[in-house]
């Protein structure tokens, strides 16, 4: 039992879902507070039949708050997160500013819950394209030690955030009628076209977004042995990442064993009937908390792989909904609640 | 010299580009006769000024010609390519009917022109999404001996063909208004979606397109011992295929060997320069005959790896280019006609 929450950036595309999910789920919390940039603060949110002024993010307003949440840029994260911590709160973090700092544990409950126990007062969740991927590994990994992972992005525009998903609707509205559109979040038009680069040029030709994959699969399974190869791809698609997966195993598991897996891990959906034309797809996995699995077939490229399509509504398990399962475990688990 | 060649299928999306590539380019020949169903046979068209009538296909049609390059259904390519081959008639075929027939060469001029001097009155042209992955392996092959490949498609809706391309523009528009739309060359929505299925289930839960990027490819290198793992995709992109491609050769190749092998290789236009957000994407390649490849990089899961993204307009090199290619390489070769 929390006795006050935060959830801070409660205006933006998932700090609205974050209180979508708050109102919905069985967090036990007393009181909740939202916080927001000068921006969005004075303005009103309605939560469980009630009115509530969003306030004002700064210092003193952590005080009295056991537990917030946060969804923010990382600029906006790297400031505030200190004043929590400072005040006795425990911070579940969205943003990539804290993920690889060695004393915040980066958590994907199905995946290493027991990370959760040795937080220092922040927690960080993973970005969007890893946790599904970690998810869906997860038991391929208990099962067969994966060595290697080959992964293809196939990302949606809300990724960008809701100016990313504006920028495809008006686009594709512009571009229906011959018109150019000059686009917010991308570099490139997204109308009807693929942009392979997500994020800056980080690391050897691979972009931010690729390098999180790698870096943060490895954190996550504490494992820097598993090596990713990540190309990340932006698609005219508004919600929903969908991934090509490859995975490399030590010991060899078998189709049906990895439909087995699958099909009985926590947080993944298994849909897999090629012969009836059924598979994820993101206009089906929109709105959904699970991570979607199909398309399973071994390898035809190596002896111990496992190749798959993986789908998950990146606003929701790759963000709002994971953090909101870390509220709920450091519930379960009375880790460090003050 | 040929004395007589005819286009087959010439009123199709291909016909229509192989027509205009014979109108535009060198290919030397006396006359030029046009073909098609009974649908579209009597209908008129427009070649280096002249008005044409198309023919009926029909196996008298092929009286005297020396020359025919058809883009046809598998069934009609099953039923005509005889007609022609028993009346002296070479033919350049862009279907998938006779890929696969050990006695029919399967060629990719930049690839493997020698393998056309070797026909039997029959001459196959691979699938699009196999034709340029083929282009891009080529010099990279030829330097460290391609063992493995791992792809995944983004492939465009012109790859289903001028109804595929309609189905992408109305089904968004009815989307872009909130109303549904019935799809007529897909089974599921395409727009603001992706579909993992291209082709029907072929063998170990792997498409009939996949299984052409498997087969196709050892076939044009002439080494079954080149593994493929591929993973086709549909995608809300009007045309042209994109493809996240790795391959792992026996021989390292550094980024900077692959980058120069690239750059020097006929048939591939580079286009790397991530600092500045340049690489190929589908909107500026559609009408191109080149593949594109950039993204150029040292793969980070396994030793002997070179990731890269290529793109390339599947009508042109995919299907028309590489067929008017094949047949100025007889021209030059003299292979075989009479």
């Amino acid at each position: 039992m929390f006795d006050t929450i935060a959830v801070v950036g409660a205006t933006g595309a998932v700090g609205r879902l974050i209180r979508t999910l708050l109102a919905e789920r069985e967090l036990p919390f007393g009181r909740i507070k939202f916080l927001a940039s000068e921006r969005s603060a004075g303005s009103t949110i309605e939560f469980r039949g009630e009115t509530h002024v969003v306030e004002l993010l700064c210092p003193d307003a952590f005080d009295g708050i056991n537990l917030a949440i946060g969804s923010t840029p990382d600029p906006v994260a790297k400031e505030f997160v200190p004043w929590a911590v400072d005040r006795g709160c425990v911070v579940i973090d969205e943003s990539g500013y804290w993920r690889m700092d060695p004393t915040v544990p980066l958590v994907v409950p199905e995946v290493n819950p027991e990370a959760a126990r040795n937080h220092r007062g922040i927690i960080a969740s993973p970005n969007c394209s890893t946790t599904q991927m970690v998810v869906a590994m997860k038991p391929l990994h208990d099962a067969g030690r994966i060595r290697r992972v080959v992964v293809s992005t196939y990302q949606a525009t809300s990724g960008a955030g809701v100016v990313g998903q504006a920028d495809l609707e008006n686009g594709t509205h512009m571009a229906c009628h011959g018109k150019d559109y000059e686009y917010q979040a991308f570099a490139h038009p997204i109308a009807f076209n693929l942009i392979p680069q997500i994020g800056s040029p980080k690391h050897a030709g691979y972009t931010s977004e690729e390098m999180k994959m790698v870096l943060e699969t490895q954190k996550i399974f504490g494992d820097d042995s598993i090596r990713v190869c990540p190309t990340c791809v932006r698609v005219p698609v508004s919600n929903c990442h969908s991934e090509s997966i490859l995975v490399e195993t030590e010991k060899k598991i078998t189709l049906d064993q990895a439909r087995e897996l699958f099909a009985s891990a926590p947080g993944i959906k298994l849909v897999d009937d090629l012969p009836n034309g059924k598979y994820p797809m993101p206009r089906d996995c929109s709105g959904e908390d699970a991570t979607f699995v199909g398309r399973v077939r071994e390898d035809l490229s190596c002896d111990n792989g496992i190749a798959f399509w993986c789908v998950s509504d990146n606003l929701r398990k790759g963000a709002a909904t994971n953090a909101v399962q870390i509220a709920e475990l450091l519930a379960t688990q009375g880790a460090s609640v003050s």
